[in-house]
């Protein structure tokens, strides 16, 4: 295209939405003039979809179960006052309680304030958190101090303990788990616990659950009388929960004002509600990502936010798009294998890393560029007139141009500065784009079937670990793998218990191993 | 398979490094058994070249130069004693500034002792120092404290300073660029620059160049003698650097052992020099990228560490293989578009994240675990004789083995522990991993022709700033974008200067916009 016809592709389709401070330019993608009439079925569809949803239908059809994170920023929309109900008390509940610690009303055992959070979740309940915080935090400013366990790695359980150092005493802990039982959170806990009891502090004492009402998590938490409750709902699923308590109640903690996320979630979800498609950026973001990978993920997503407060983004969407799409069979049951793989990190230190590959390599994706259009930070001048964030500037239009050239597609997410209000709408908006685009390809986009197998497996080789162990606790003569198998009548786990063993001797006291010809001639015995 | 086929599969082909304490177990990528048979005429090349590179041949063409990162762990391989010695100078220079830093016998301008270091750098400049700090930190044991500028954002570099704080004082910084140009590197050192002399503190005193002797940064750094250089070497890659005073004087400064670092990857290099296809794990890697992507970056390669230190490595390969092998052409001027795509974060987080749709969606992929057996960190019993370790390891045996049953295909590489031997190990088999791989597909790994030209593309942008900005300086009268690109003569850059005008009114003082009848119709002046 020549520059003019460019120019005016640009004006013609640019979405602004001057109340948020959010435009999305979709100019660089090749579609042809005709490509939304043909998906304005589909997009009606989708529509109609998405205000049923709204409306409390049955949305997520496997589980049973309604769909409703965008009622948490406007609970007059929830179906039922008591649903209604339930949102406003948490987001007081939840400011009550902060202030409370914030004054040093509610204080630790030992301390007079708390000056430390320490979040314990995993995916959907650390996620979040963890986007926000590093998106909001400003390390002068910020009220608390705050800490992940986001897996269950003893040594990086140990890194983040050694982190917080001293100030244990003064460290409020959030245990974040939906079901209550989710493994990593079960086992971050147990460390955390007996971290605190090493210093002879008492963990209930410093902890707060965020649980479904009736989890093994909320009943222990209410048994042992932690400093406080806070409700998740099996309405919000766990990738959709940011603005539930999971990630209201560590963002007003850090100092976050939360009040204004949830407003630029509300903002953007009565632009994206809007039927005419080209005011619409969800609608057209899910537009796009259907014309970018041909509706079934035959390209990639990357994102590049050129902001360093935004290199978490994509890990967020990497949950909220793979985990929402990734799925092998649509609604009608037939086998489709759908996704959108997303990764990326940040601008322009990504240009110094894999850009080579997006302009010269493989054609295997489209970029979404985030483009903040306030550079923050102090102005000092690099050249007369000229600041570092000209350059950032600068080095994404000049990035968007040159993968223009060389053929490849791009879209330009500009927000005006990163504050409560943006995070809020670009959490919001990428929400609602994951919900139109499961209906343009007719697919569940609320349940997540593979994590299941997925714990189902591992449980399975724990429990042959447990086997194991016990059956070299039978006898003092080492035995190889196959003999091993053999008696627990599980050759057909031969593989399984090689590796296991081999992991035990490294680890578990007393499982020794005795070295064979070849590695698989080891013999093993407990002593 | 059935599970007997699948343990003499895995017998046959796992590849144990014994002295290094890693192995390669490539049994879940379904390749057919003739496969190594026809790949071996290719492979044969592939030593070839190695071996050529390895004695100081023009590994890298375009820009007629040699190809020297394996000499930097095995000085006496280089291929004149001069490159010899300044290997070998460089590495005793940097211990001894190291140790007089370490023992307060260079001390900053103020205080009695270093404490902290602000890395200035980006891509091959910052991503190897990342991931080998974050890998090998242990916040109480390390010597100083790492922080790093790796970015133009003015904002980011804001929240780095904060984080510093008071100590700033006593920070150490590295301002590290192999060509002494780089845009990002040079902003962030004024940035820097600005900072200390805001405190009254001379910016010489407490900075050390790592750069090309005779650049412009080196200039700089002698003419204002800044404590220390440096060098970098023309035949020394940006992306393999980090074995180069890039990465060990960083290192060196946290606290880490270069010694075991460089000992590790000669070692490693060692095992990968064998023309036994088998018994080399970079051989078998980069016969495995073959086999997994088709020679031709049909698949993506996911890299999936068990271990929360592993996290920066998939961001480290990003670099080292996606800027390496995403070439629009071969050796032979034949347009091919290579390249493999690679991203990942770490287990078992992520399976709470997109193995969602790894299990279920889009078979774009195939998976590399990195298993850690020593668990490390405290033995906390999450249930009776089981750790959270002992989760961990389960969850990739069980993600192993459920990715096998749906179809997908894994490899798995194990080490026995994430320390400098074993890091420096993994550095060293994915480099030679991405040259084989090179000479299987025929291109030059060793120079990034896309990464200029988007360097260009952001001059011509900055250029075009200015012109806008003299133009706008011309004439008090508010001008919309059309009228100034008419004025200019650049009516075929209208777009951009548009786009510039909306970010020049956010944050150019006087710079003031008119609000039009649409966005487009906005009219701008300078005041």
């Amino acid at each position: 295209m020549t520059a003019a016809q460019l120019w005016d592709r640009y004006r013609r389709y640019l979405c602004r939405c001057d109340e948020l401070g959010l435009s999305l330019d979709i100019s660089r993608m090749r579609f042809e003039d005709d490509f939304f009439d043909r998906m304005a079925p589909s997009m009606a569809k989708a529509y109609a979809d998405m205000k049923a949803l709204e409306s409390g239908a049955i949305a997520n059809p496997d589980e049973q179960r309604m769909v409703g994170h965008y009622w948490l920023r406007a609970p007059e929309l929830a179906p039922s006052p008591e649903i209604r109900a339930a949102i406003e008390e948490a987001v007081v509940s939840i400011k009550t309680f902060v202030n409370e610690i914030h004054a040093g009303e509610r204080r630790p055992e030992r301390e007079a304030l708390f000056t430390d959070v320490l979040l314990i979740g995993i995916g959907g309940s650390a996620l979040g958190p963890q986007f926000i915080a590093d998106a909001l935090g400003e390390p002068r400013l910020d009220r608390m101090n705050m800490h992940f366990f986001d897996n269950t790695d003893p040594d990086g359980m140990d890194r983040v303990l050694q982190r917080i150092g001293e100030r244990l005493s003064s460290t409020l802990c959030l245990i974040i788990s939906k079901s209550g039982g989710t493994a990593e959170t079960r086992n971050g806990m147990l460390v955390a616990r007996k971290a605190y009891e090493d210093q002879g502090l008492s963990f209930a004492a410093h902890s707060v659950a965020i649980t479904g009402a009736g989890s093994k998590l909320d009943k222990l938490a209410s048994e042992e009388q932690w400093l406080a409750r806070f409700p998740m709902w099996d309405w919000v699923g766990g990738r959709t929960s940011v603005m539930a308590a999971v990630g209201l109640l560590p963002a007003a903690l850090q100092g976050i004002d939360i009040d204004e996320l949830l407003e630029g979630a509300a903002l953007c979800d009565r632009y994206t509600r809007s039927e005419d498609t080209f005011a619409n950026p969800a609608a057209l973001l899910a537009l796009m990502w259907h014309f970018g990978c041909d509706g079934k993920g035959s390209k990639d997503m990357v994102l590049l936010p050129y902001k360093d407060r935004l290199v978490l983004f994509s890990r967020y969407l990497q949950q909220l798009i793979m985990e929402s799409l990734g799925k092998a069979e649509d609604l009608d049951g037939e086998r489709v294998e759908q996704g959108i793989t997303v990764y990326g990190n940040k601008g322009s230190t990504d240009q110094h890393a894999y850009v080579q590959q997006l302009r010269d390599g493989v054609r295997n994706f489209f970029v979404t560029f985030v483009d903040v259009i306030q550079s923050g930070g102090e102005m000092v001048e690099v050249e007369p007139g000229v600041t570092s964030g000209d350059y950032l500037h600068g080095f994404l239009l000049g990035t968007r141009q040159a993968l223009y050239e060389s053929g490849r597609d791009s879209m330009t997410l500009s927000i005006d500065i990163v504050d409560e209000k943006r995070v809020g709408a670009l959490i919001a908006l990428f929400e609602r784009a994951v919900g139109f685009y499961a209906s343009l390809v007719n697919i569940n986009a609320y349940h997540q079937p593979g994590v299941e197998a997925g714990k189902k497996a591992a449980a399975a080789v724990l429990s042959l670990r447990s086997r194991i162990l016990d059956e070299l606790g039978k006898s003092a003569q080492p035995r190889t793998a196959e003999q091993l198998a053999e008696s627990l009548g599980a050759l057909d786990q031969i593989e399984l218990i090689h590796k296991q063993l081999e992991y035990l001797s490294a680890n578990y006291p007393g499982v020794v191993a005795e070295a064979g010809s070849t590695p698989f001639d080891a013999a093993y015995s407990r002593v």
